[in-house]
Parts: structure tokens; sequence; C-alpha cells
């Protein structure tokens, strides 16, 4: 997929001046010196020759149908040229002109008609408005940009073109190569979904990288993200995660930023490795695209120096790795071989005047331990230091056990060639080790992921042509909030627990429907209009007797017409007063890209103060929800602490996956909270006390 | 202080040998080579030249008596040298030579009494067992570093001889220069305090790098640390922080690594920054080296591209930085000045045709603007990019307007010579706009710092003969920890609130007691011996008539036996039952190298899930204190969340000072809770409902 623009046999750069001053002649330039294998054809209106090349007036006078065709004319005299193309064929466009929908107004019409063009001749296009495309498998460079990036194994894709031109200029100066270069622009048509379906399987990348601003197809992007990651590592940073952030988003692309936990909850379900910075980015692109997947967790350190020792073991420990514990063999086989000075237990610190041979023995005995996962090479430089012989060493036994290795030769003045080596033969270099451990902590995470198993979703039998029913006549009532009583319908057609609970339209009533639900009773305002009952003194707990009862149900209904004049009041509810339980809370928001997003976490102040909410995107899987529970930082409350039995989590993540399949279900539920779920000890459910849905 | 060392005007180096091959020889040929002008003599046994100078075979030879002796021999010869520059009234020494502590057994003495010898005639020492000293200002390299740094105002301290040889080799690539460079080693005399000492106020270095691995008098260097941060912006690294760190640093120094808390307290109290990377470390020094101290929070950052704009917009936020809005004024001076296509609101973005003149109307525009303390500029190489012209710029708005600036030129291929001429210039570069943000970041916070007002303490009027009486009388009996009326006792005596509480004997007692305190009452079995009450059913609460007092009596005293057989029980307490209110921790530990740390926090369950203490360390100033409870997460719990009244406060605050009191007047208390602190509303006060209290 999309080969006819990554791989075309031939090409037609339209714009192509003679002028070397103008965009075209640089991109066809590029294309040139590159090394394109393919035939080349500059479209001039005048020009018969660019670049040594025959020019010709347009797409209609070529010899052949290009694969590929380039734009780089003024936005106004785009849409006729891709009409041609359309007409005569052609598959594949790359558009870098500049002057659509990042321009709002007219440019963003002159975009949809682009759009229009480019699916009724059933063509795919890049862009507009980017700086193009480079692809080193195929010696392809179709951009503006000023160099070729070094060949290499890295996918990369960019919604933001000075980001490339950064990244290629300075992963030309760290030596890191790309297979894939692309420059996402406007993303009328190819957008990052499409991508990653294209580089799903593609032998020549051993990760994908993406530079994200917004997504425009969430549930799209998740289903190829889930996908792609069985095999191929995906490492995004997402910007404009922050409130200015987003602001500064807007002014730039005019893209949706999207809510940060609905980012997190899309990343996390997706498997998808998150960079926060963009040194991070590189740092994990370089040991993913270099080195062999990790297979477990425990990590060895060789050191010829006891300090950087010290922080690689720390890190490893706050990264969640482990230090590996050597066997006996391997400890006697160190004890014999290094000085008495020398720590044979890990971290294994072969003493300052280690030379490549010191190395051999530690990192050889490390990568054969049954009990070691992957090493991590210390150096710093000494007088007796053979820095191009150590590099051997750990490029020879690298490749021979198969196990993933990162080094930190810590320097710099006098480790120039070393670095170099080991760049050309895949050994991941970190200036200092923290970063070392923290790339080999996500290779951790990534392998984690592959080994899951394949997601399995509940469906529960439920009504859902009731709450259809109900909605409609929600909506014919020209309402968007469900009042307590259809939200409790809603609550009951999909399976969830409730207290018994009855209208009562007269303190009579209410004394009577009291005693048959047996008391103490908890009796509440019934009303649409009215959304937080207890702030107007409109729920009551712990009525006692009928008495209390008619007293309650004339008390209420005073305030709620006293406090919100005007509002609809159905009567009083009269509920059966739940004993106690651990509150929680499930809520449900609609995220603009990405759908609904199911919140879990603590009910009533906890939730205000600690924040402790864990968010996951619906549908949710068995092992996503509990996940989802287990990810609280209240969880252990739940497991039971000091002697407590352990709450009904079963219970919980029963309820959080019938809230997922009812928003799924009805894409026009756009909140919903159910506050407080009383959650019973194990074995004895979870009871809905409240619950609030509003529509579209 | 410690001139001796640093500007020495004579010095000998014992053991300068002819042979280029041992360490002697390497010393002093840094010396000599680096330039230093004082007078140099080499000391050897049998030699008469070495490096051309005139040798001689002892400092008692010597024409003089040097200001400065380096020794580089063997162990063994060490101490009679020392005692002849003892003799002789040598006043500094730099002991390179190894073999001492750090080997342990025989090493640990000779350390001992190399030690007693220097105190004896009242000489300065670094080291031994390290790499020496550089002090760039006077040309001093006294040590067998591969290579002199260059010249700069980073004063660094290191307690790894490697990490010092790893810092040294790539700062040179980096063009990063220090002030004084100094290997602790050992440190038997010389520490990390005399060097905060020395280098307080000194006007040839504008920052302090401590890499770190434990600390020998933790009070010493907080109150060294503390006055030079008035001064001098301290950044440390802390390393064996984790469990497995800190096994790894004692195989590596035996020095004692503390605990992290007590770190971050220690760190917190005294106004050093913490890096947790090496990165960090010289990303900081960098900053806080070159620029201007930042006034306030308030960040502009200039861009020629939207995507690195929005990262760094992103990393303001995520840092507590704010993003400047500007003035009417500059936003018209903007608005008139650059493209219509520009972004004129913060971040600026002149597009990605900009040139140096653009450059300067954004950052002067944003640098004269009030509402902005510092800037940050971007900029991504495009094909119109003039790098050196647009260095120009930022060089000399920056001296202008005197705000700190830190600039991302990100890339590197084509950057090369306008990376080395923001360094030479000192505007501090970063590869990534984050990195920047956080440098900056770290620079409001000791801004911050510096504006504190002194701490002051308060001191309570507390009965401390009573205390002092009752611990010798636990003392006496062999115990060392005090029974619950002991621990009452040291409460009371301090001023902190009880319950009534009377102990009784028998269970007629129990019921008058009781009754003369008022039902409902908490009964709680008394004895030296049962640690934790509640476990074995010691502890009855809510006993509300006399009856169910002298059941409860005979229940609690048989299960006592039952469960501690052979406890001594004195009774049981009947105490006066306290309204519900917040439940608080106070509690305190005693860290080997930093005293007496304190503890606060919610008490109840939520200790053990959520963790949610704040540490500082004993004692703790009136700001401290309010700090400390600041930034519990569950403050917000405290303040009174939906409608809640406030809790007291300060009470809390005084029981924290009051514990800060007592555990600084009583250094034997190694460990003691208050658990629960029983706080009331605002104006209500705090009750101590239990109390443990170990003695050394």
């Amino acid at each position: 997929m999309l080969e006819i623009i990554f791989s075309p046999r031939s090409l037609a750069v339209v714009g192509a001046s003679p002028d070397p001053e103008r965009l075209g002649h640089v991109v066809l330039k590029n294309i040139v010196v590159n090394g394109y294998a393919g035939h080349i054809y500059p479209i001039h209106p005048t020009a018969t020759v660019v670049l040594d090349l025959p020019a010709y007036p347009s797409i209609t006078a070529l010899p052949e149908i290009p694969d590929l065709v380039v734009i780089v004319i003024p936005p106004q005299h785009v849409l006729p040229v891709v009409e041609e193309c359309g007409k005569k064929g052609v598959k594949g466009l790359v558009v870098i002109t500049a002057g659509f929908k990042e321009v709002g107004g007219e440019g963003k019409e002159l975009e949809r008609l682009l759009l229009a063009k480019v699916r009724e001749y059933g063509m795919r296009m890049i862009g507009p408005n980017c700086l193009g495309i480079i692809d080193t498998v195929s010696d392809l460079n179709v951009s503006f940009a000023g160099m070729m990036p070094l060949s290499g194994e890295i996918a990369l894709m960019s919604q933001s073109g000075a980001m490339c031109t950064a990244i290629l200029d300075w992963s030309r100066a760290q030596g890191i190569g790309f297979s894939r270069f692309v420059s996402l622009g406007n993303k009328a048509d190819v957008d990052e979904v499409a991508l990653l379906h294209a580089w799903n399987r593609d032998p020549h990348s051993k990760v994908i990288l993406a530079y994200l601003e917004g997504i425009t197809d969430g549930p799209g992007f998740i289903a190829a993200a889930r996908e792609v990651t069985q095999q191929t590592p995906v490492i995004a940073i997402k910007s404009g995660t922050t409130a200015a952030g987003t602001r500064a988003a807007s002014s730039h692309t005019g893209s949706l930023a999207g809510s940060e936990a609905a980012y997190e909850a899309a990343f996390s379900q997706s498997g998808i490795l998150r960079a926060r910075t963009m040194n991070e980015l590189f740092d994990l692109a370089m040991i993913f695209s270099y080195q062999p997947l990790i297979q477990g967790n425990r990590v060895a350190i060789v050191t010829n120096a006891g300090g950087p020792g010290i922080l690689a073991t720390d890190a490893v420990e706050r990264s969640g790795l482990k230090m590996a514990s050597f066997t006996p063999e391997t400890l006697t086989f160190l004890r014999a071989n290094l000085p008495v000075t020398a720590n044979i237990f890990n971290p294994i610190d072969i003493i300052g005047d280690a030379r490549s041979d010191r190395y051999r023995i530690g990192l050889e005995a490390a990568l054969a331990d049954p009990n070691v996962d992957a090493a991590i090479i210390l150096l710093t430089p000494q007088a007796r230091s053979d820095l191009i012989e150590t590099c051997l060493v750990i490029i020879e036994l690298s490749r021979t056990y198969g196990k993933p290795v990162a080094t930190s030769f810590m320097g710099g003045y006098s480790l120039g060639p070393s670095l170099e080596m080991l760049s050309v033969n895949k050994i991941p270099n970190y200036t200092f080790p923290e970063r070392a451990v923290q790339s080999l902590s996500s290779m951790v995470q990534y392998s984690t992921w592959r080994q899951r198993p394949a997601p399995t979703y509940r469906s529960f039998d439920v009504d859902k042509e009731r709450v259809r029913k109900l909605f409609s006549s929600v909506r014919e009532s020209g309402r968007v909030e469900l009042g307590e009583i259809e939200a409790r319908e809603v609550i009951d057609a999909y399976g969830m627990r409730l207290p018994q609970s009855r209208l009562a339209s007269s303190p009579d009533e209410a004394a009577k429907i009291a005693a048959e639900i047996g008391f103490p009773v908890v009796m509440k305002i019934s009303s649409p209009d009215i959304l937080h009952k207890s702030d107007i003194g409109g729920v009551k707990v712990g009525v006692s007797d009928a008495s209390s009862a008619r007293d309650t149900y004339e008390l209420i209904e005073y305030r709620a017409r006293k406090y919100s004049p005007g509002a609809r009041i159905w009567g009083v509810l009269v509920q059966e007063m739940v004993r106690t339980g651990r509150e929680m809370l499930v809520g449900v928001t609609r995220d603009p890209q990405f759908g609904p997003l199911v919140a879990v976490g603590m009910g009533g102040i906890y939730v205000e103060v600690l924040k402790d909410l864990a968010f996951r995107l619906a549908p949710i899987s068995e092992l996503e929800v509990s996940e989802q529970l287990r990810s609280i930082r209240t969880y252990p409350l739940l497991r039971g602490v000091r002697g407590e039995q352990p709450a009904d989590i079963a219970a919980i993540e029963e309820t959080v996956l019938r809230v997922s399949q009812l928003v799924t279900d009805f894409p026009e539920i756009v909140e919903m909270d159910i506050n407080p779920l009383v959650v019973h000890n194990q074995g004895e459910g979870a009871i809905v006390l409240d619950a609030r849905i509003i529509l579209k």
C-alpha cells in the first residue's frame, strides 16, 4: 500500500523551474542528485530542459503516465493539474504547495475541493502544505529539505515540517538514519492512520516514530496502531497537551489537540510508547532500531568506574527494571578471572585500569548468564582504556548472544572515533547512563505489550431497545439531560443493580412506599431540572418512620420550589437505604477525536482532591478494565488493608464494562456519571446509588 | 579559606618520578604544562632533575617551605612524609595515593592515622584516593586527568574520580568550562562541607555542582548549603538513592548512602537544586553560569516554526512557568512589524522564512515587555536562515536587557559554527526546547528560594527536665520503648494536648474513673511490652456505662495475658472519648546522616496506601512547617472541600514544631509516632490520641 508514492517507477514534478531560487527547482534537484533510478519528468509551461532533463508543458504531454506527480505551484493552479492527473490515470500525488486549510477561509474550501478530486479519481495524496517525503530505500527525496537523511531502519512521520527539517539536520550529526521520512502537512488524504497501515510489516523499518499535534480519526488510529504494534514498535511524541500548548497548536495548524487523558488512554490501549521529549524519542528510536527486542527485565551492568555504576543501578531500580542476580557459575567465573579488587556482583566493576580483555570477561559472563536479559556497558575514559578494542568486543559479543545491549561511553573529547564505531555497528550509546536504562525500560514495556493476549470483549445481554425508546422520548420532550428515574431505567436496562426505589407524589404515598421498602429510607426530590439535588437540600437520608417520611416529603418539595422556581417537579423518590460500602465513581466523557472515555476511581471527596481516576476508551476489553482499576493509587483500599475484607472488584469491573457497552451502543451519550457506585465486600456486588446521563 | 590548596605560591610533588609511566610523573607534568606560575619542586629519592626541574630528596631538603604538597607515593610511605610536612610547617596537602579507607581493614586504620596527623599539625588535606584538583583561575592542575578543563564559572566537586574524568572529557567537547574542579576521594579532611564554605562568595564561580554519594556531616552540610545558596546556586546529583544503588555505593566507597527522604528534605531546606540525571546537572549548570538570575516566572518564546513552539509551550505549562501575556504596546509593535502570517501572541511565530531581522523584532519586543521575565529562542534551520547574524542579535539583545535567555537551535549538521558562537558568548543552547524550559524553571525555583525570608524558629516553653528524668528511669529499667503512660507524659511535658486519661487496676476502678471522665470512654491495655494494642484486641472504644467498663476491663486483660504471655501488664487505661476529627500522623525517624526526620500526613489507612507524607529535618522553621503541610496531596482536605469547615491547620503546625523541638532536645529519641493526632475545626485544636517513643 502506498508503494505508488514511496516506490514510484516514474515521477513528474509540476513546477520544476529552471530558476534555482524556485522551490520546484529545489525539489527536482533533490530527486535528481539523491540517486532516484526511475524516470523523472520536469513539467514547466515554457522550459524545454531543466537540470539537463527534457521538460514538458503538461502531464498530458508526457510520453508515459507517471506513477507519482509532485506539485510545487501556487495554490490557485493546483486543482486543474490534479484534475488532469486524475483523468490521465495518475494514482500518486505529493502536494508541497501551501495555502490550503492552514490559512483558513478560501484555503479551507480549496482543500475540500482538492480532496474531492483526489477521491473522485481514486488517487492517494501526501499534503498539501508539506515539506515532502524521503525514502532512503528507493533513494527518493521528493522534498525541499536541505539534505538527505542517512539510511537506517527508522520510519518517521511528522505533522510539523519544521520538525522534519530540525530532525534531519540533527540526525545527520548524530549518525542516526531513516528508512522513510514523511512530512504529513495538512494530511487531507494520507494521514497517520494510512501511514501506519502502509508501514505495517515494512521489512525496512524496525521502528516507527510519529510527531503528532492532533489526530483526525481517533478510533481508526487506535485500530491501526494496535495492529502495527504487534510487529513494530511505534513511538509517538504528542505536542499540544497542555491548555497553552493546545492554543499554540490551534493557531499553528487548526487541528484539534484532543484531551490529554484521551491520548494517554489511546496510547496505552494500542501499545504506543509515548516519548515526553524529543531527546527521549530518539533515545528510544536508537535502541529499537539497533538492538533485538528484550525478553525480560533483568539487567546486568559492566563498568570501569564505581560512580557511574551507582547512577545506573539507581536508574534501573527507579525505572522498574531489575538488577540481575548472577548464577553461581557466573560468579565463580568472574572471581577467577577478574582482579581481586573488582566487584563481581552486579554492577560488575572491572576497575579503572580495565582494558578490552576485562570488558570481554565481564560482558561475556553477563550475556551468557541465563538470569540476564540485557546488558549496559559503562566506560569512563581512563589512561589505560583501549576504546576501539573495547568497541570491537561489545559489537562481537552483542551479536553472539542476541540480547540487547546499550552503552554509555561517558565523555566526548577523547571518545570521537569510538562513538562513530558504536553508531555504525548499531550499538546505541548514551552520553550518561540514566538514558540507556530508560531506553531499555521502554523496551521491556513494549515487549510486555507484545506478549499480551488478544483483547476479549464481554457482551452483556441488555435491553437496548428500551434505552433507545427512552432516549427518543427524552429528545422529543426537548431535553438533553435525563431525569433521575430515566437514568435509573437506563442503568436497569443495562443490567446494573439499583436500590429499590419508587416515586411518591404525596406525603402519604411517600410514607406508604417507605413502609413497603422498609425503614430507614432515603428521599430525594425528583425533577428533570434540578441537577445537584443535595445543594438545595433536596436529599434526606435515614428517614426512619412514617411520620418523618411525610414531613420530609413536604420539606423537600418546599425547598425545591423555593430554590429552583419553575423547575418541573415529578414528586419525591423514596429509596432503599443501601448499607455502606466503598464509594466509587464511574464516569464517561466523549472525546471529540477518540469517542467515549470511561473513568473509574474512588468517589466522594477523594476524586476532587486526589484526582485518582484511571481512563480507558470504550469499548474496553476485559484485560483493559482490570489494568484500569489496578492503576488507580487507591486500589489497595479495594483489595483491603489492615485486615479489611476485600471489595467486590469483579463487580466494579463488570459495571465499567456494562457502561462501556452502553456508551458504545449509544454514541448520543456525551456525558455520564455513576456516583456513587456503592461496592460491598467480595461476592456481595455493587449498587448504583445515583446516575446522571446527558445526551447530545 | 583553602587558598593554600587552590592558590598556592609554591608546591612540591612527592613521588615526581622521571619515569613518564609513573603517576607522579603525570601529575607533575600536568602542573608544569598547564601554566602554573609558582615554584614547583619535584621530590624524588634519587633523581636530581625531573621534567627539567631540579629535584630534591625530601621536603626537608627544599630551599623554602611550599604552600602545598602533593603526595603520589605508595600508601605505606605516606605517613612519614605527612609527618615531615607537618613538622616543617606545610599547611596544604593533596593526597592522590589510594589504598586507604576504600580497601577496608588496614587501609581504614592508615586513614585514621593520616587524618590524626593532619589535624595535629593544623593542615588541610584533599583525598586520599582522589584524582586531584584543578583550578583554572590559578592555572593549577594537580591531577592525573588526561586534560585540562576549559576555563569557566562552574565549580565542581565529585566524590567519584571516574565521574570527574568523564565530565572533563565530555565538557571539553561541549565547550563547558570550570573555575574549580575537585575530586574529593575519601574526603578524610576536606569534604563537601569544607568546600561549600571555601566557595562561598567565590567571585570566580557563578554556580557550584556536586556529585554526591554520601554525606558525612548532614547538619553541617545543611548549614553550609543554606548559607552558600543565598549567593550562589548549588546543584547536586545524589546517587545511591535506591536500595540497589545504595548497595552498589557501599561496595564502592563504603560511605553511608542515607535515606532518600532525608536527602530530599535536606536539599529542600537548604535551597539546593537537585538534578535527576547528569544531563540535567549540566543543563542547569549552563544557564546558571551563563545567564543572569530570573526575576519572575513569565516566559516569552520566539520561534521560526510552529511545531517546536508548541513543544516549548507545553513544557512551560508542565514545568510551572507561565507563558507571558504581552502588553498592548508589544502586540501593536509586533503586528506592525511582522508579516501578517506571523503569530504575534506568545509563542511569537516569525515563520519559516525569518531572517535575523525578524528575530530582532520578535526578541526585542519580548525582552522589552515588562510582562516578560525570560525568553526562549527556537530556531529550526531553514533555507533562508542566517544563523550567525541571528546569534549576534541574540547575544546583543540578551546583554542589553539583562533578562535570561536560552536558545534551542534544533539540528546539528548545519548548525556547527553557530552553536560554538552561542557557547562562547554564554548563551545556553539546548538540542530540543523542553530542556531549555526545564532549566529556566529551575532558575525560578532558585530565585524563589533566594527571596525567602531568613528562617525563624519557635521555641515553646516546655518541661524539658521532666522528660530528661523520665528517659533516665526508662533506661534504668533496661527498656528502650516507652510505655503508653510514659509517652503521654512526654507529650504533656511538651505542651501537646491529650485526652483525659487515668490508669485503672481493677474492673471497679475502671468503672469509677470512667464515670468521673464521663461516658462514653475508650479503654486500652497498658503494658510496656505490647506495641500494637489493637492487633490483640486490647483496645475498646465507646464503652458507654459502668457495667460495660467492668466487663471490658476483664476482657482486655484476659486477651493481653492470652496473646502476650509474659508481658508486664500495668492495668487498663480509661480515656476520654475524643469527638471525631481529621486523623493525622506525625512521625519521626532518625537518619544516620541528617538526624531527626519529621513526617506529617493523613493518618489511618491513607498513610499506607497513598504514602502521602511530607518530610522535613528538625529543627523545622515556621515557614518550613507551613510548606511541609501544604506539600501533602491531601492538604485540600484540611482546608475543607464541599463546604466542610477547615481543620485547625495552625494546631497541626504547632504539634509538628513541638515534636521538632522535642527530638532536637533529645537526640536519644530514635523513633516516634503520634498516630492519630485528631484535628478539630479551625480554632478548636488538635489532640494526641496515641503516641509511641523509642529511645536509642
